[in-house]
């Protein structure tokens, strides 16, 4: 059984907060639920309850949602599942991203392809770009991952699984990306605005099949089993996901 | 490149229509595109378009929504990518599952913990046993599953990341699903009704901590770019999510 | 207390369908349920269960969703409920409707306005203003409308309250309805795609203001109170709704 | 053409902002928007914009949002606007009310049913019957509403065309009401949580037909026509909504 270390990240849980930390010896979490000294916490096993608090080990979820420092749009959990879901993604997967924003995708991508696989990132902002890499480097040893600040350039001799745009003209290079997909090879965006569903579905028109155009919404209930309701608010609007595989056409067979 | 061979399962598209065929040689698809012999296929690459059909290779979405035989409620997709999300599945990990069903998120878990993980699943009802196995063998050849016609049982001395329960009555089964579970582990369920979600949190109430029910709904939209909007007619519902953690009070810390 | 008596509109509920009959002496409905024949009901009190049909005295509701003859788009109860709201539409209102199609909101304005109301609607189209015509002879007599068979022409010295534009492209006839309003009259309009709504909001940003957009979604619950849950499927979308308040800029006073 | 006098309730729109008024000679309206002396408003008409504000003629809707004074759980317009559709109130409808709350569903009703209707209203709690009883006087005068400070009692003569009960536990009201309605008569209820959906449903069995059960969904949009997109966050969970008919078994006839 694995137990808590100096320096693992762990997921404080008070009420329906959470909190990602560093477990840095010395140092404490203060919060609404009194103090929690970290080095209280090594050699404990995670899932434990200390007082007000819950200590769990952070999962993937955790990380994109508490431990990315974000200087973009948010990927929230509801979006992120459906992206590794619909792009297939498992052990071994290739993928390449265009805007890797704050690396939370990059991050689901890394996590989801695992050691066998690859993920190719560019974010060509410099700011975003180094926002990421940090977050990477920070948030878990992801030899897998490389991230170019740069255009989708080169690897051309390689194919591609998958790949995913989140910038803000996803259209401007569903061209150069289905290059770099293997035949089949599967495409997703998320953009904010139906202006922008409309123009990506104009890119999509050449080359992909299979298009797919949706919004997910999640509502999460309080949880009292004698008073069972939706919570008041919820998050109304991320993004329209839009999904597509590569397509040939070939000369009909003679059927 | 890999190219369509005999046996392959093929995805067939034909509008907003999809079908999961096996490509048997000598065989044909007849649709309302027409007929597509199987073998003009072999030899071709994943994602050809032949007249009016596209022709894929299957993802696991398409093996779970086409391809499972059901006798028991559908899973779908909105979902099924929320349950991976939330129970971290990766690389290697391992699961446990009470009611296997038909099978699809047997398969789901199974792809998503690739050849290091391990899937262990329960399906008490003979006849759901024997479908789930037989969907099982022809989708893929899964051997980190292992399907029991019985009760949860055993391995006493494996520790499971995650636990997915899909019966009836979850909260008969959570006590002893939670004592299979490593500390700190992940613990999901799915109910159609309201009053099973009152239960589900009366059984989380020992044991589990960070308890979330959420719903999921998913809108997909017409692919016109010229006349964006939502399909006519959706789900409106599936299932009630329930996540929680395991979790152990410990004697608080001096603090 | 009223009885049924003939020629009496009648709904009659069987499980979960409702149908809209007139009470024609001699005949008879033939359902699931068995053959009820009318002269049973008559001098009865409306509300009754006879074997397994319930007979109800029609509600508006009831008449624009079962009695309405459609050549053009259903209007749904919540839209049709929104659209009242936001219209501010009661006894006495002047109420301008641009596109009657088969007449169900002319009945829907005609009844909340009321005897001191008034209704004017165009339906241009001869085949649909034919249609509309014969449902509102048909439902009720409707002394407060009058339908026309043409563009919004004339009335101009008349001062509306509120104005309904329903037609394929609302933003043409913006200015022209404008002009029929009373200062802060309210202007209300439903399209059914998103690149419409684009255009309508092109079209308020003259002369309008508190323009407001929105989408309603309505679920129903299946009425099981041990198995409480939503029905499986539900109407994903019918149109965007907006709603806008005439206005007029004026020298700005001297603060 | 009407005109701004002394006294009136105004509404001032900034932005996305909305404020309630009352036109008092010499004060004024203090935002982000700048001053707004009120002395300069007399004599203007309706649906004027000064600077940044606009300024109309307050609806139902802006009464019900704006100016009702709160002790209770608000009433949202996406369910007002069904409750008063449902209940098929109109120019001379006879409502019965359970449970004034702040009074904001007494307005509508009385707004709705106008001066040839009547609704009477009870509201149990002395705090919340004071409150609702200065929300009317201040919003309107509103001869045809009789608020009691006691349980539903008395009426017995009467026979009203809707009820609609707004409290904790509505199932105990239901026989009392039900004996108020006409044959035939209208029913509504709303209830934050599930379980109560279930008690309400039970307490339906007897006397009632014709139950749905709904909740609805409003989520608003950004009008902005270059970049179309649903608000970021909506309200996820008001109440859900009941609604049936009064109902007589009788003797099946002869068929």
């Amino acid at each position: 059984m694995s137990t808590i270390q100096e320096n693992d990240f762990i997921l404080i849980v008070y009420q329906d907060r959470r909190y990602l930390k560093r477990l840095e010896p010395g140092k404490a979490f203060h919060g609404k639920g009194g103090i929690l000294p970290f080095t209280s916490l090594i050699g404990l096993p995670f899932g434990v309850r200390l007082g007000e608090y819950d200590v769990y080990e952070p999962i993937l979820e955790d990380l994109i949602m508490y431990g990315v420092k974000r200087e973009t749009q948010i990927v929230y959990p509801k979006d992120a599942a459906m992206i590794g879901f619909k792009l297939n993604i498992r052990c071994g997967s290739r993928v390449i991203e265009v805007g890797a924003g704050s690396g939370a995708l990059t991050l689901l991508f890394s996590r989801l392809a695992g050691p066998e696989g690859q993920v190719v990132s560019f974010e060509k902002e410099e700011r975003h770009f180094r926002n990421a890499q940090k977050n990477l480097d920070r948030l878990g040893s992801l030899k897998n991952v490389s991230l170019h600040q740069d255009d989708v350039i080169g690897y051309e001799d390689e194919e591609f699984d998958a790949a995913f745009i989140d910038v803000r003209e996803p259209w401007l290079h569903m061209e150069k990306v289905r290059s770099l997909l293997k035949a089949g090879g599967l495409l997703g965006t998320i953009v904010p605005t139906a202006n922008q569903v409309s123009d990506c579905l104009r890119g999509l028109q050449v080359g992909f099949g299979d298009i797919e155009v949706m919004e997910i919404m999640l509502r999460y209930y309080k949880i009292n089993a004698e008073r069972l309701r939706p919570q008041d608010r919820m998050v109304a609007h991320t993004g329209y996901l839009a999904f597509a595989r590569k397509i040939e056409e070939v000369v009909p067979p003679q059927v």
